[in-house]
């Protein structure tokens, strides 16, 4: 069933992703940033938030007056470690982006930045954002709620809170950043909708029926059946644990950005939180980087069950997936190639890729 | 097979306690200290990180010279919203305290504060620390590392990871605030403990042994048979998410502490990690405190399954107990009381309860 994929240039993609972000009204450097965010999703092997999604999310999102291609983003806040960053309902990935590099420079400051995001959007893959810390010696946070909920809380079939995801990046010296990104539900939606197109059922105990009955058939999992289940899973299991991670992920950005949860349904934005640790506040960098190259070292030479080849932590396979794609290219399926290819006509701009 | 309990006042338990720990050489304060924290602990209902181990595990530590009682707790940085904490080997209650005091007070002055603990022990329950945010009106965060692995890596069955708790705090109006405190393994070992007390099987998925089959007879989980599962449990269910929070907690606890992490098994003290927001530093407090009490009030008026009662957030159902116990004394077991009473006696300290 699998469809032949082509290799394409990464940076070709960028900018063509750019160029037709460009023809629908966001300024250059905002188009640039969401196509080198997307195209780093592909790049590390996390398609669902690759550019994929480029046209019928985020330009589709502003041709039809959801998304504001060209906004105001303003910075806010009298404190030195801490901001707000407006961001006027734009696309998430200028708004995130900019949170971040205030954090990192009030990090540089003051050894810590927290900047919280309000009125931004989906803002793609959080990895990338923690992963802009690690350049400046620094531990990277960010965090993101979801605009509507699509996870049950313990005791109910009724959804409450999103998949809230939450990204964490801290450098090693010779090995590869440990980049964490994780929905705090057991899986994302994605994963079913991946489940639909293979034919395949789902695992018990990704999500749940409107009686609370484990939901095996991916086609019935609705918008009025159930939803899914917080990491844990069940109650002997620990889902009070996920539940609660992705609570303090709502705490953390729509109630600190002075927004309602998904929880109240009244919100249609979304809000990030961005945050940065400087290394060598704490410690000298070199010190931290090379306990991290250790740590990673320990973890990869654990005795393994057998079958089992590797055990990496978290980016290590990301990162041998990004250094091979680099070398030969981004498969992409061809019709992703092709809706880029037809809407670059639709909006008069130059297909090269 | 439950023994009755017998009520006791917490003041005076906290009083006793302390004296005991006067005893064997750590000074006024951090005694107080460290009873205040334990007693908290019994008084949510969180009672294997209680009073319960205050003479086997704290007593005896500082006894048996495993810990410093009468600790130089320094702190130290440039920057203006971190530091780093040496416990000098001391209780852990202690340094946790202290970093806790200076995150907030970096916060205050900055809008967040981190502060990293090295040389600590033990420190019992980490709410309590998150929880001292609460009253400045902040999100508190404290993390520790465990000092030996327990949890196995996905793909081994060597424990390579600490059960590495995280909790956070973050203040309502009206309602309790919200309060999470959980290990990032399914379970801490504690309840292995539990199970054999009781004589009872462990559910599937707590732990796996040497093969990685799974252990339901909670004896066979031994030092050199397997380990604890992380949240998650089992790959399909996002068990390399649970390892990755646990992997965070170490990396932001020990390596950022310039200690090594539990897998490479030469460290023997535990290291921390503290840290504040200050609310007003991104909207006004009442803002966002109404926004939480909305938010806890929506979680509890959702639909519920057959039989379930309420659906608390973390926090909810702690704070519960706290008010009864408070109101009615604080139910210990006999042989705990017993225990205090023939410690006061050797160390020649009033028993008074």
């Amino acid at each position: 069933m699998a469809e032949e994929r082509i290799r394409v240039d990464a940076e070709k993609l960028k900018a063509l992703g750019a160029r037709e972000l460009q023809a629908v009204g966001v300024p250059e450097e905002g188009a640039k940033i969401t196509t080198e965010v997307l195209v780093s999703a592909d790049l590390r092997g996390v398609e669902t938030h690759g550019i994929v999604s480029l046209v019928p999310f985020y330009i589709k999102g502003i041709q039809e007056g959801r998304i504001n291609p060209n906004p105001n983003i303003t910075v806010s806040g009298d404190d030195l470690s801490t901001a707000t960053v407006d961001g006027d309902g734009g696309l998430g990935f200028m708004a995130a982006h900019r949170s971040m590099e205030e954090a990192i420079s009030r990090a540089a400051k003051t050894g810590s930045g927290f900047v919280a995001v309000k009125n931004s959007n989906h803002f793609g893959p959080g990895f990338y954002y923690a992963m802009m810390a690690l350049e400046h010696d620094m531990i990277g946070f960010m965090l993101t709620c979801s605009p509507v909920p699509e996870v049950v809380a313990p005791g109910s079939s009724t959804t409450a809170v999103g998949t809230n995801p939450l990204a964490v990046a801290a450098p090693c010296n010779k090995k590869p950043p440990f980049v964490l990104d994780m929905a705090t539900s057991v899986v994302a939606a994605g994963k079913f909708r991946k489940a639909i197109l293979e034919g395949k059922p789902v695992p018990e105990g990704w999500a749940i029926d409107k009686d609370g009955e484990p939901i095996t058939d991916p086609h019935k999992r609705t918008a009025d059946n159930g939803g899914l289940l917080s990491l844990g899973g069940k109650p002997e299991l620990g889902v009070y644990k996920g539940f609660a991670l992705g609570v303090v992920v709502d705490i953390l950005t729509a109630v600190l950005a002075g927004a309602k949860p998904a929880v109240m349904r009244t919100e249609k934005k979304v809000s990030h939180l961005a945050g940065a640790l400087k290394i060598s506040s704490f410690l000298q960098v070199d010190t931290f980087k090379n306990i991290m190259d250790e740590m990673t070292e320990a973890y990869a030479s654990l005795p393994k069950l057998p079958g089992v080849k590797n055990i990496f932590i978290a980016g290590g396979l990301e990162d041998e997936i990004q250094k091979e794609r680099i070398a030969n290219g981004l498969p992409l399926l061809p019709k992703v190639i092709q809706t880029l290819k037809e809407t670059a006509e639709e909006l008069g701009v130059e297909f090269d890729l």
